[in-house]
């Protein structure tokens, strides 16, 4: 790609030189270079005030994230050997992670490839674009994953809010093979049906694998409940280390579908229920109902979806802790998520803290786990880490109207 | 235990309803309650300046924490019964967690149990008492203990330098069973000769044990570097998984003889080599003999014991971490540890990162681990969340002197 000088005002390289990777529209000498002059997704070489050269990168003058760093290497220009190297960096690493072909191959800037998420189901990508750089590169992209992995189906899930910040055109298309409708995916020991181009997200929430792994450290549960569920992969766990009843609650009909499908297909459809409707409402009944379960999991969507809604949506979180934790019986386990990276993992923990204090709970915290490795944060960059997943035990013994 | 009351000053109830355990000396009202009445080690009702009933806990009026909150049910004051219920609570957890009986039992006020360390090695428990309220319940402490366990072994490690802010005489004691010397612990595949009287801490690092497990997931690597390496955990654990050499540096000459002897009898001894002396020292003479390593580990004590030392302590961690990124082939795994409570992860965090870019790396943060769910955080006090162990691979191809 062609590329022009995008000069740097004075002293606002320096968190491009403490590793982070972006160039907000404010930082840049706009006399030098006009913004204007930029055409979204143009390729450009950053370089501060004193002529200092930063990095390869791209911009778009439509966007508060004005450019991207890619390569901190001079002889290494934004290119098809360049996205043909880090695609293999990212496969190399996750062919030590996994035994099984099924994760996040490409996660953005933790894998150097700002703009690209790329979810690997065997031969099929689940590929999502969301600058107007990365778009640009769409062809070297698609040719660079088939050089590295030769898959037989790739589908473009460009269907995400992201890319209208961007400029960028909103749609799911396949550009190699067939939609094949649903695909098989291992996770454990259980197979899932999953829709790359028909469900949540890319399909499925590769983040969340090792949390769900990790939750069979704690063995079996008699009575569990998972809230939002969507297809299951949470509680189907639970029920195969040997839960009695595993409650799944979803505000789509869809996603129960998927999991009464998902649990017939592995041989537990006896010991699950399914409870449609917004998880609130159904908490409520069911603390209504006096019910009590020995796990229970929340996995919700994203509460705060912007800044603005910080205040709203840490009180969603709060509230929702709290009716969790209601219906924890003593010496349960809650095991409690915020992919929201508004949220910090400290703010989090503070929220759930004061619902524990609130239904008299007093937590032991087991685990503080992540995103997966197969989803790598840039350690300059606090907004490739988003989720956050917490065990929490409730102290058997310790609430005025626990048994002795 | 007889109790007395302990009246807070005005407003000062606000972090104990938020669910931390501490009660500051200068948050007690004096008048009500002269800290000059109390014995160290004293039971106490901890109760608001408007008489709310807060729980039942313990003094030491010498102690800047004045007085820890135990229980907050009225009907469960401190004593045989209330010891008895938390150590099966503890227990409990552990069984669900473990296969074999080698873990932390009791980790202070993550269990509610508050000054009360215990290490279980089989039948065999290392016991380490930090505070005075503690101390005056040790009978108690070593009946419950017993009761629960039936332990052939029990040692008094009250070398602990805690005690001395709390007025407690330090030593270290048998009051079960003769010392058998060393013991033999299993992690995983491997066996470790262990002194539980005579190691570090309480003689093994259980903390880290997860963390070293996750090293696995990584599969072989070529060429190890150990920092720091206490009887060789972490590197023999690489070796077994098929690392061509291990290099095992620590300060003390016991450690290094450790890892001899335990590579030994794991037979792993024709692959490693022990490199004695200041981890500073020994790295820069690595660095000056152009060593590469694909795996380094660093897991040095805390350079931060008091907060005193937080600027020269982060310091020497970035020091640390530079010299051993230095070392590290492209691709390779950085494993670094800190065990400082007053770095926070953040912070910690920002000093890799600082380091990175001194050596030019472009790290990808794979996994953020912390001390394993046998250490309890308790989720109101972060100071009981104190290890940070950071899994960093060294994106290949993205320095100017990788190989393209």
């Amino acid at each position: 790609m062609h590329s022009v000088p995008l000069r740097l005002k004075k002293d606002q390289e320096r968190r491009l030189l403490a590793g982070h990777a972006w160039v907000y529209s404010n930082e840049v000498d706009t006399a030098a270079t006009p913004l204007a002059d930029l055409e979204p997704g143009q390729a450009v070489e950053i370089i501060a005030q004193r002529g200092r050269w930063l990095g390869h990168g791209y911009a778009n003058p439509h966007s508060l994230i004005c450019a991207r760093l890619v390569s901190r290497r001079r002889s290494q220009p934004i290119g098809a050997a360049l996205l043909v190297q880090r695609v293999r960096a990212a496969l190399a690493l996750r062919e030590q992670l996994f035994e099984a072909p099924f994760y996040r191959l490409v996660h953005g800037e933790g894998d150097g490839l700002p703009g690209l998420v790329v979810d690997r189901y065997g031969d099929l990508l689940a590929v999502q674009i969301t600058t107007a750089g990365m778009d640009r590169l769409q062809p070297l992209v698609l040719a660079a994953l088939e050089q590295v992995l030769r898959p037989t189906h790739i589908v473009l899930r460009n269907d995400n809010p992201m890319r209208e910040v961007e400029g960028l055109a909103q749609g799911i298309h396949w550009v190699l093979g067939d939609d094949p409708g649903a695909i098989t995916l291992t996770e454990g020991e259980l197979r899932f049906a999953v829709a790359p181009a028909g469900g949540q997200k890319t399909g499925w929430f590769f983040d969340q694998a090792d949390n769900r792994r990790a939750q069979h450290r704690f063995g079996p549960a008699r009575r569990v409940l998972d809230v939002c569920c969507y297809l299951g992969a949470w509680g189907l766990g639970a029920a195969a280390d040997g839960a009695e009843s595993v409650a799944f609650v979803d505000s789509a009909d869809s996603a129960l579908a998927g999991v009464t499908a998902n649990a017939e297909r592995n041989e537990l459809a006896a010991r699950i229920d399914t409870l449609h409707g917004d998880a609130f409402e159904v908490l409520r009944a069911l603390r209504d109902d006096g019910a009590r379960f020995d796990r229970v999991i929340l996995d919700p969507p994203a509460f705060i979806k912007r800044r603005k809604d910080e205040r709203e949506g840490t009180r969603a979180y709060e509230r929702l802790n709290r009716l969790g934790l209601g219906l924890l019986a003593p010496g349960g386990l809650l095991i409690t998520s915020s992919c929201s990276f508004h949220l910090s993992r400290e703010a989090f923990l503070r929220t759930v803290q004061s619902a524990a204090r609130r239904t008299e709970h007093e937590l032991q915290l087991l685990l503080a786990g992540a995103q997966g490795p197969d989803h790598p944060v840039h350690p300059a960059i606090p907004e490739t880490a988003y989720l956050k997943t917490f065990f929490l035990r409730a102290l058997p013994g310790a609430r005025a109207n626990d048994a002795d």
